[in-house]
């Protein structure tokens, strides 16, 4: 056995055990019962202990000097496996395994305190994960800027220097946009009527398939917080359910699809290696949301669901496709970011994306949370925030440890506006099919030029290579002007 | 920290790994999409290897050497510990992650060809996993019994020599109850009617309520084979539907909350330890018997159940609870060990047992396990083997490597005939209470007298201080005699 092959052998463990404590992730948020919560918390602990040691093992760095890759893919495993082993060696088993902990247990504690609305049950948790992830990225740092190297994590290659400037780039043309949206004399008609909650499970498993789920690997559960997870033979989907708004169900099924079909769609040659798994967050979430945006949001595809919705549901109050899919698109003043519209979805990030650089830097305490959140809200969305579960509490990320994650989701949104444009010009005739429910043609192109290559391209050269140009913001903006303008009548 | 402590903490992370490893397997056996066979056979493999290294690591043995156990329990924890540390020394570690990997493979297989009916699909898989288990039982037994040393897995203390001259004292009484009672003149109406799933399930949550289920610890799933799983905060229930059978949805489902319960009524404080779990199979069946047999099938809880089931369902064929009683209890020639009635219940074991013994020693080989199982299937019960699954396919265990496990299912049932004596001397108004559909005041007597104490003390001797008296087959077979010659007018 060559070096590379010791390497390789080892990582596979690694990978398989990673993926059971992933697994494990997902048992929590939806089946456990909910007075295992400690239980688990020990039992994550142990997991995250035996795969830092399995990370930080000795044996790694001897085979990193001693291999000799034959080939590109072993030369990326090589680079991604390294890349592990020195950002793992740099934060103590200690800190790793009470970072598990706290995390697991700070999960439930959120999301006790989200139901009951009482943010002051979670902001001394919440404090407890941030002092941790400090101290890990600090370890992280090794003296460089701290909140770049939790990022590092999420989006290899990208600063948040670099993300400010983009969002800088964004916010006045979506700002504009949105202004005019909300002061437009035509306004779209609001979705009301009975939308029971067994036939919205129905139509999103529906959606799923229309989207090329595939359910021989994967299967769809409630969560608080919708969430996709697993990889190569197992990648799981989460909804949820809010009766008076079916679309919430809805696109958050063909979102989670989205990231599923990322994962689902690697070469199976690479499963069990570091090129085994969407290369980062945001080009995770590119697939997530153009799926769920330029392919479930168009024209063509609202008008299949118009369909598919008025015979599933008695009393649709709206009866004409193209009223539908303006109501599919309708931007509202709204609190919660997951239930955002393609506009205003990128304002949101950039409130927590400052807010989470100035919570890991110091300059911004736990115990203010509230009041910065508010205040920064109130600014950039002109309305006040009327409880905590519409504000600060409501989302998973930050009880969980995800600082740096955020930024992701608009770099996402860029990534998806650069496909989307590459999308429809190699596949031109990608509408018809949607208008039949059917968005495999659009799926296929995004497996090829995309997903199938897993981690073997970094996030940049994977979509410029995809879209055969640099990425930029610009088709992003032109498409959201271009799409509302028609539908507000701007 | 002395040597005892290093020992616990060490071991409280392999308590957790272990059941994180249990967990996976519930999720193979209820919720895992059907693809993803594979992956999990690698992931489970990667488990049993870290588990593996863990119970063998040499550090286990200096620890054993230094410590100085303090108390009853702390020995008790070296006594285990050691036990364990010197079993799992003697199976090499490429066996045990080969043992996973098949096993986890094999049963896919067996669920494959059970449902096909084509157990030669599935022979040539177990024909590997015997020889693996072969191999394991070879370096455990260290020049003794091959069965034994695969048995002591399960029942530890006792010998498939001593099991044999139990089962040869229990046969003929057994034999002579079943015949006189086929032979009888009055014979109870079998349930026939309308029974939908759902109305199945509803019915088997309030049963495993009746018994003391708690919900905040547990949950209830569907699974081809019922079994329960996991410990401390989480111990899982499955059940299965068979619609025109409702009985073997309630009564499975109390026989698994029998066993979760124990689980769960271990003293916390014996929580991620060797003392946190049932102490053995047997013990565990005793539980799960009485829960289903002397209490559940008793004519209290049936008189409850027989309105809870007329509410339930509409045109149930029968309308008296003393009809119902005989019905719940009816013995009628079967092919399928987990739908038997206590008094055949044991006859199936024994087949199991012999034959298993045999396949163990290689007296039988897996190609002609058919054969054997069919012609002692006629010599026992008097009637040919219709299908495969009605016979050698029926049973999980042989694929996953459960060999030396279907005797203590027998040894539970007499352990729950000692119990009874003894509950009901302690609790004489028991059955007004399960007239009421509460289990309670049994429920409490058995966590006061064997759940709580865990791992504490050796099997028998639980079982010997719980009730007082030495273990016996009379009490099981005089309650039967008794019990079914009334039914059915001996």
């Amino acid at each position: 056995m060559s070096a590379f092959d010791d390497l390789l052998a080892f990582q596979r463990q690694t990978e398989a055990l990673s993926s059971v404590a992933e697994r494990l992730g997902w048992d929590q948020e939806t089946v456990m019962p909910r007075g295992a919560t400690e239980q688990r918390a020990d039992e994550m602990a142990a997991m995250e202990e035996v795969l830092h040691e399995r990370r930080t093992d000795p044996r790694i760095g001897e085979w990193l000097a001693a291999a000799r890759p034959q080939n590109q893919v072993e030369q990326r495993i090589v680079d991604l496996v390294g890349r592990d082993f020195s950002r793992s060696s740099r934060v103590p088993a200690r800190l790793a395994s009470e970072l598990a902990k706290t995390t697991s247990l700070a999960q439930g504690i959120w999301a006790e305190a989200r139901a009951n609305e009482t943010p002051e049950d979670f902001l001394p948790t919440l404090d407890q994960v941030l002092m941790l992830k400090r101290e890990e990225a600090a370890a992280l740092a090794d003296g460089g800027d701290l909140y770049d190297a939790l990022l590092d994590d999420y989006e290899p290659d990208t600063t948040a220097a670099e993300i400010a400037v983009l969002f800088d780039a964004m916010r006045p043309r979506l700002v504009a946009l949105r202004d005019e949206i909300l002061g437009a004399d035509h306004q779209p008609q609001a979705l009301t009527g009975h939308f029971p909650q067994e036939t919205q499970l129905r139509l999103a498993r529906t959606c799923a398939t229309a989207f090329g789920y595939d359910w021989s690997r994967g299967r769809i559960d409630l969560a608080v917080h919708p969430f996709s997870s697993g990889r190569w033979q197992d990648s799981r989907i989460t909804t949820r359910v809010v009766e008076p708004e079916p679309f919430n169900c809805i696109y958050s099924t063909i979102h989670e699809v989205g990231h599923s079909s990322y994962e689902l769609g690697i070469d199976p040659d690479y499963a069990f290696t570091p090129l085994g798994r969407g290369v980062s967050m945001g080009v995770h979430e590119s697939q997530s949301r153009i799926y769920e945006n330029q392919m479930g949001r168009g024209r063509a595809f609202a008008g299949w669901l118009f369909n598919r919705m008025s015979d599933a549901f008695d009393g649709l109050n709206i009866t004409d496709p193209d009223a539908f899919y303006s109501t599919v698109n309708r931007v509202t003043p709204g609190y919660i970011r997951t239930e955002a519209d393609e506009v205003q979805y990128n304002l949101h990030i950039m409130l927590r994306f400052d807010l989470e650089r100035d919570l890991i830097s110091g300059r911004l305490d736990a115990e203010d949370l509230v009041e910065a959140w508010n205040a920064r809200f109130l600014k950039d969305f002109d309305v006040a925030v009327d409880r905590p579960a519409n504000g600060v509490l409501q989302d998973v990320h930050w009880s969980v440890g995800l600082f740096g994650y955020f930024p992701t989701y608009a770099l996402g949104n860029v990534y998806a506006g650069c496909l989307n444009d590459a999308m429809r010009n190699a596949v031109p005739d990608l509408n018809e099919s949607l208008a039949q429910g059917d968005a495999s043609p659009g799926v296929e192109w995004l497996r090829e030029n995309v997903q199938r290559h897993g981690g073997l391209l970094p996030p940049r050269q994977l979509i410029e290579s995809a879209t055969e140009s640099l990425i930029s913001p610009e088709p992003l903006l032109d498409y959201l002007e271009d799409k509302f303008s028609r539908i507000y009548d701007l």
